[in-house]
């Protein structure tokens, strides 16, 4: 019989087209007239499971977008590895900043572009595709394996607590290992021990009953845009949150692991550049990857209000709109968070507007897992491996909500081993995945779970 | 031969479904895709004014929307009057709140819903067919008549100023009449002897050049939104405008007028009830209608940037984007006014972003005429005789720009009279005009060049 690795270099091609399959289907969840979308990522990737031997291959429902469920249980003894990722994917606009259609994915100069090509489409295929060439090449798994593949995580998976509350026992597994990462580098490793936790809300500055001539009113009203300007610029001064009590549980790393961080390259100016803004910015006494990593974020995502067409319309807007998301850090608590900027809000409101504040669902705890956590040590070595070089240790900015859920849910902890990029411009345009990287991923994750077998 | 009062009481019905015609016409000058149907409006101005006899009649050329001409100046040693109206309207959006589709005009319960049907397409063809009825039922008018009817006024008449310096000879008047104005009741006259100025810029700030992930940069570099309300908010606090130098040329109007404006019936609750608001609000020290009429105002019209779709998209977005307009009074001037918010935008702007200023044309010069001046106490007399109840002294808190222009160029004053009432939605969804002021209004133009004619 043919090694797994072999295997692997022998589908090279069939399995690129598959990831392209994938990436064809518009997986939008947060956008209602693409849930018929979400649900044919669900099938394929059901589908997927099962041509890879997985067993029990399952769409289950989770009162919004679902979950695909697999299984390989046969090697008594060993840990059981729960493989988790996600088939949605975030919205595309702006449209016309892409230059490549965000559902007709191409592959060109080594690069797969598409919309969920590196977050997560790209990634979570290779571990189905590392399990089906062990399945096909050797009969069996180093390890048990579950697969969890969800399809709400760019809406912050409102309905995945309560489901996997529901079906605790199906899930039970001894490790969690998420697909939902990215490395430092093209050819620099690194892991993420940390991710940011989130909350989200709306607020609207409601007006007069429409919008008014700016003449005749103007100056008798609130004008509900300058309000919301005033309540928002009160939350935040030079780019430190004013929300009383937001820093209150917020913990600071150890000097051992801020020193780890501080081995991260990073250069402030090259950073600016590359993302074309003058120069970085934010809370004063931090480096900008401590801003991103161990410090939360009072981030505005939209404003909208009043007229906004080519040239004047000298108008009193009826209403005023903004969203606003926090990014948290250990030990911040998404739910308090929410109350204290909720209060914030509605204490800053000026007279002669009305003020609501709408809570979003998908609140997530942030996460850290241990320097010495075994998996992670695996996770080390496979990385070194595969990539010939030592890899990082980080965290990300970012939100995976699912990590500190498995660990409140199913009593494990996750690690996260990914094989996208940092700058392959996920939730933007021009998504892209390295095909390079695509092919190491295959083999990584076969590796790990054959690191994982000799525990 | 009939009087002209019977003459306009047999054509009632037949003017106001030219009326009805003229509001079919989308002749919106703020966008671009509707420019031919500013000139289609213009065309039916022109018919209608050879029609009605005027002589002359020509579309003339600004470099923009056109402006119509027509004359009568066949009364030697009478004064000539130059009476002043627009064609062109607001846009309509948003669109969804009008209950009556804006350019498909409906006569409903003695009102005429339709954009424009108030300002200005309903008041300035009553002063058309008020000339007609004197010319065909007497032979001649009581003075001399030029018409000017333009097609920017509702984005500041931008070509107007050039034009009118090159045409003064041809529109050489002693006296302007404008039709662009309202009243303050159904039933309730007013004259209007002061307009606020206007000026207009567009602020925007760009950040990254494209959308990034609020989690893996958040916190990074500063994010526009946020750099825009903290510009915006620091411009005015509590109702009081912060822009230094903003008030040094504000002249206050002396007590005996601001005595004569405190008479003008104002109810607070009643104001605050309609606009569907918790309560007026505003610069501290001043009435209601002192803040629309004598105080200037910064407001803005418009805010736009990020994600403002359904839900949360954690991004962190490229740019951040403001329309910001001033309502100015006797003796601000607008370009003064603009260099000194431009400044104030820049000083304010914080590090890490590039923030642009923008100077919308069309500016306009507050406006006031003197309470002693003979044709406004001609006007004083018509309105009292066609209401039934002396007019209200009051100021309005729109821009006339032309008032001014008009002092400026062609060295008159401006009487501004009219049949709208200011409960009529301008530049709002629902616009109309009252049936029974359509009627008054034709009578009351005829009146007032009669009184003229007198002088």
């Amino acid at each position: 019989m043919a090694s797994w690795e072999s295997y692997l270099e022998e589908k090279e091609k069939d399995h690129l087209e598959e990831l392209l399959e994938l990436l064809r289907i518009p997986s939008i969840s947060a956008l209602p007239e693409h849930e018929k979308d979400v649900r044919k990522a669900a099938r394929w990737t059901k589908e997927r499971l099962e041509k890879a031997g997985l067993e029990k291959v399952a769409i289950l429902e989770t009162g919004g977008h679902p979950v695909v469920y697999g299984e390989w249980l046969h090697q008594e003894g060993k840990p059981t590895v729960l493989i988790y990722g996600h088939f949605d994917v975030q919205p595309v606009d702006p449209l016309h900043l892409w230059t490549h259609p965000p559902f007709d994915p191409k592959v060109e100069d080594g690069r797969i572009y598409a919309r969920g090509a590196s977050d997560n489409k790209g990634n979570f295929v290779l571990a189905i595709m590392a399990v089906e060439a062990l399945l096909k090449s050797e009969g069996s798994l180093p390890v048990n394996v579950k697969f969890l593949i969800e399809g709400q995580e760019e809406i912050g998976s409102p309905e995945l607590p309560s489901f996997l509350q529901k079906h605790k026992d199906l899930f039970k597994a001894d490790l969690g290992l998420s697909t939902d990462g990215s490395n430092l580098g093209e050819d620099t490793p690194s892991l993420v021990v940390g991710a940011r936790g989130l909350c989200a809300l709306q607020v609207d500055v409601l007006g007069a009953k429409s919008d008014l001539h700016s003449g005749l009113y103007g100056g008798t009203i609130r004008n509900p845009l300058q309000a919301l300007v005033e309540i928002l610029a009160a939350l935040s001064r030079d780019g430190k949150i004013q929300v009383e009590g937001f820093f209150d549980k917020v913990r600071m790393p150890s000097d051992e692991e801020r020193a780890l961080y501080r081995k991260v390259p990073h250069d402030d100016d090259a950073y600016a550049r590359e993302l074309g803004v003058p120069e970085v910015a934010g809370e004063p006494g931090f480096t900008t990857l401590e801003r991103a990593w161990i410090r939360p974020t009072l981030e505005l995502n939209g404003i909208w209000g009043g007229f906004h067409g080519e040239g004047i319309k000298t108008v009193l807007p009826e209403s005023a709109h903004a969203k606003i998301s926090c990014r948290l850090v250990p030990d911040q608590d998404p739910d308090e968070i929410l109350q204290l900027l909720k209060k914030a809000i509605l204490e800053k409101a000026p007279s002669g507007v009305r003020v609501e504040v709408t809570e979003f669902p998908g609140r997530a705890r942030p996460y850290l897992i241990s320097l010495d956590h075994p998996a992670l040590k695996a996770a080390r070595r496979v990385l070194e491996e595969v990539y010939g070089q030592p890899a990082y240790i980080t965290r990300t900015g970012g939100t995976v909500p699912v990590l500190e859920l498995f660990r409140e849910v199913l009593g494990i902890d996750t690690v996260t081993v990914a094989f996208g990029t940092d700058d392959e411009r996920f939730h933007a345009p021009d998504e892209f995945f390295r095909v390079k990287n695509f092919k190491r991923g295959r083999i990584g994750y076969g590796r790990f779970l054959q690191e994982m077998g000799k525990a």
